[in-house]
């Protein structure tokens, strides 16, 4: 393990997911780690872990990272900076713009202040452990703003390399914004979808498929935090929730009157605009580009799925992404397999050589 | 390979996915299976496939399967049914009470037509393979009527037993229901959720995490053949559409005013309210259980996945489910494994003691 950018000693607020494998990482690169937390027994809890240990009064920080709930973030941060007054502080909130105003409504000293959102750990509930490599590859954003010292930039940007997160620059409205159309809305909808299936008869749901599945995987998300999440970034959600309202009603009302001039049109335009969209989400390499699949079926039982991936690696194609599919009561699984399109040939002969069943494949 | 339990003549009528498929599949069993085609290059090819032959105007079938666009689905059943009058017509069309309405109004011999909807093949565009197991272990449902001659029901649900699927009776008018719910709303939704990414800037897709990219999965879906389905599936799809557009109301209205006096609980009853729903779909054996999550960090190179699975294999822990997930430039994935919570424990110490590294987990 290479030497630490950052050299000084860094407090952690906050021994949850986050700021725990936060202290796990810099710990493993020898960076002096003190914790703090509301709660003892969680402090102890983490120190024991090894995410570094309890902070005394004569710990004075070069850094701080608070990560606490996104309700109290700006009160906390406010409490830092003032007992350190020599330290930057950042925050892991997963809302930047809101922490930001409050702090400056408590006349917070900005220069040492710098948000940032790691975009590591899923938002759920539940025992999650905290990992050491959490933040491997992730991005981490950073959102500076006019008042800040570029000193604290450096240092935080120094925070997110040592935690190997991919650092990345933007403003706390642009973060904000971004966020709320990438991942809140996106959670809104779930929720509100799944939703639909309370009261849903046994029959209905016994011809889910894969598509709802994954459109509802995330309304199994943790109520209490995402009230939070929702609420602290109610303006860029607002706004998104919105234009996703009036696209709603303009199909809801194409689909209404399926028969009238211009509705089959509009309903197929906004069909391709979805195709449109979802294409530009990035794949694997950070490229715009599309995978081929390949569906092949698995027999259910231990070590099937194994020899399938051998196979797949002694052809030496390389898997982008990987789906395991089961309808209720089948014996045999699916497994959607997406690899870049010009091995896609290759493989399939494979495959179907060594006697692999292959429900589709598709460009 | 068993016997059939279909022992007379079947013919096909249109040889797309499904049709060449069920062809295949009767085929391999020994029926004779003739069909027809409106193109002759598809018919051609189809039967150079093996899905049966080319049929002449002796061959008088037993069972007719019209597999056929749904918007020509019921003129092609009413015109079957004019030149067979012995045969039984079933469809495989997605939806179900448009046809059967559109067949009353031309006056067919409703005894001897069943409409069933196999949920197998996924409705995307592009060049899908048929194959000959594409409905096994899927259900097919079989939408008996009053007027239906009970010798029909019999010989349709014979025909899903011979292509190993699984029948399943309900109403038209319950199917459709349920297909709205269960995959017609969820496609609209996932396309408009999609559609709001088309103007968005880059570096906010570059902050997609597996949220995103689980909702928009199927708007990549085929807009002319979706067009089709909303349209013949209006009445229930608006049904639907109409009760999540008044629940997307009201949670807007709550996040629109974060603040107000029960706007925090009522999102938390949104939120906890998708929850209740999500949990509602059944697992891979029918059942109503949630499964465990173990999330491996897997270096991004050929035979690595392999490596895992063949590591849970030799556990002797059966995965009920697995995704890959790549954060983009990152150089290792994550593959979230899902398993029954009773076996996680063991799961998770295993994994561990042979050096992979565990980056969540929970029950």
């Amino acid at each position: 393990m290479p030497a630490p950018r950052l050299t000084g000693r860094v407090r952690i607020v906050g021994t949850g997911l986050l700021g725990t494998s936060a202290g796990l990482a810099l710990r493993a690169r020898g960076v002096d780690v003190v914790l703090a937390d509301a709660s003892p027994a969680a402090l102890t809890l983490a120190a024991d872990y090894g995410a570094g240990r309890p902070a005394t009064e004569q710990d004075v920080p070069d850094l701080v990272v608070v990560a606490v709930p996104p309700d109290v973030t700006a009160r906390v941060v406010a409490a830092e900076l003032a007992a350190f007054p020599t330290a930057v502080v950042t925050d892991v909130a997963s809302v930047k713009a809101l922490p930001l105003s409050e702090l400056r409504a408590l006349g917070a000293d900005l220069a040492r202040y710098l948000g940032s959102h790691p975009l590591a750990g899923r938002e759920r509930g539940g025992a999650i452990a905290a990992r050491s490599d959490l933040f491997v590859g992730r991005p981490w954003v950073i959102t500076p703003h006019e008042a800040l010292d570029p000193a604290a930039l450096a240092l935080v940007e120094d925070l997110a390399l040592d935690l190997e997160a991919v650092p990345v620059t933007m403003s706390a409205e642009e973060h904000d914004a971004s966020v709320a159309l990438v991942s809140h809305v996106p959670q809104v909808v779930s929720s509100l979808l799944a939703r639909r299936l309370i009261d849903a008869p046994a029959a209905a749901l016994g011809l889910a498929g894969g598509g709802l599945r994954d459109t509802t995987r995330i309304a199994a998300s943790d109520p209490a935090l995402w009230v939070q999440i929702l609420s602290a970034n109610a303006p860029a959600v607002t706004e998104v929730l919105r234009a996703f309202r009036d696209d709603l009603d303009a199909v809801l009302a194409l689909v209404a009157e399926p028969d009238a001039a211009g509705s089959r049109r509009g309903i197929a335009e906004t069909l391709a605009g979805g195709n449109a969209g979802v294409a530009r989400i990035p794949g694997k390499h950070g490229q715009d580009r599309r995978f081929s699949q390949l569906v092949v079926l698995v027999d259910d039982r231990p070590g099937e799925l194994a020899r399938l991936l051998t196979d797949i690696g002694d052809v030496g194609v390389n898997m982008e992404e990987i789906r395991l599919e089961h309808s209720p009561g089948a014996p045999v699984g699916l497994a959607e397999i997406s690899v870049l399109p010009e091995t896609e040939p290759r493989l399939l002969a494979e495959l179907t050589s060594r006697g692999w069943k292959i429900a589709e494949a598709w460009q």
